[in-house]
């Protein structure tokens, strides 16, 4: 376990960041990322209400959010490159970038009506403290959701395909009830994220005080595999945890 | 998927029946199963209550939540061999054992304060009709507490260990997106499951009108592992989860 709550800043490593811009989602935006339309399916109406968009990356979804209508976004990340990247696609007053760590996040209480974070949750060790953070940050019956790499494809020390007796394609799960570090090589060397059960996800929210409202384990449809063959094999494991959740 | 709704009866399969009649949680009752303890810290006090227990086996939890308080227990299982050998074990007049198919379960309106069900609900193939009949048998506030095989246990083609690229115990997933059928082999041929995500499981407690409250993939304590080594193997994967509802 690290010491200090600083989280990994694998994103303003300049290699890193070279190869990473060019992920589908980051050079097409929302409609790159396979999740998104089970994402959509989640989220409220927009209109009038105040974001905060939790690791914002290149600021996709703020814009989004204030093009269907929200009165306005504070978006955060860690990155300078991200921050830098969204700032310059970014012609909005009503969207607020500012850099901070999810670790140590501190959020003005109730100013928010709903909360949004993709694929950034699973950097944080301290999960419950930024649990806290949003829930004081949320107005009454306010939503939150989030995505996060499944558990199941975060758990073994060694995630990469394997096949079965038969000759199946299959996922390897080991050590899933030891919670904690992960590293792996992705676009760099020794990646840092926190491996936490689905269990010990839901359990925080529910501690917390959300209420869990949907828990979508992603998996592409039919029409998604037609067109992106690639994407079946999505249907062995899971990668992805989409959760929505109310104050 | 079986056109008629009726439940494979493996229980009153009689090579099956004596085999699993030998299973420490059935020659020791609820201590002999390592999970109990993780369930007993989800039950609320069962002074006074109106039990139903679904799918009762041998009686082992009726009879405990009689013995701690319980107002009344009705006791449903499937297999005849279950109920004679309950009733045979049961000496007390406010317990009440009806043979009944969890497939096509009818209950009183509003006659319940707590549901209780045990290992029983993956042999359901519909689980959104059972969950609205003891939806409706609960009086509100009622907590539903119960247990299954983990999906992450089930969905595999071949549920069996692997070794991973290093050696490393490695338990496969495969298909955990595509729902439905599974048959393994578990004292008898062909014992018939029904697999359904995580998420689908909660997702129809919550559709149905329930407040998920706790899940817990169950791992064994250390305490549990240093008595008993074989336990290990589930810091793995989870082999049960552990759900409590409220209604």
């Amino acid at each position: 376990m690290q010491t200090s709550a600083v989280a990994q800043n694998i994103y303003d490593n300049a290699e890193f960041f070279a190869r990473y811009s060019q992920l589908p989602r980051q050079t097409q935006g929302l409609v790159g990322a396979p999740e998104w339309p089970a994402i959509r399916a989640l989220l409220p109406d927009m209109r009038g209400r105040r974001v905060v968009d939790l690791g914002c990356g290149f600021g996709w979804f703020s814009r989004w959010a204030r093009q269907h209508g929200a009165a306005s976004v504070v978006a955060i990340d860690l990155s300078e490159n991200m921050i830098a990247r969204a700032k310059a696609d970014t012609f909005d007053v009503a969207i607020t970038y500012r850099k901070a760590d999810l670790e140590r996040l501190e959020l003005p209480e109730s100013a928010f009506d709903f909360a949004y974070s993709a694929l950034a949750f699973h950097y944080v060790r301290d999960f419950p403290r930024l649990l806290e953070t949003i829930h004081r940050s949320l107005v009454a019956g306010a939503q939150l959701v989030f995505t996060i790499e499944h558990p199941i494809y975060m758990a073994a020390m060694r995630p990469n395909w394997l096949c079965d007796e038969d000759g199946h394609k299959t996922w390897p799960i080991n050590r899933y009830s030891v919670e904690g570090e992960r590293r792996t090589d992705w676009f760099a060397q020794g990646v840092l994220k926190y491996h936490r059960t689905l269990g010990t996800t839901l359990n925080t929210l529910i501690a917390t005080g959300f209420e869990v409202r949907h828990v979508e384990e992603f998996a592409p449809t039919a029409e998604q595999i037609a067109e992106n063959p690639e994407l079946a094999a999505e249907m062995e494991r899971p990668m992805l945890l989409l959760l929505s959740a109310r104050r």
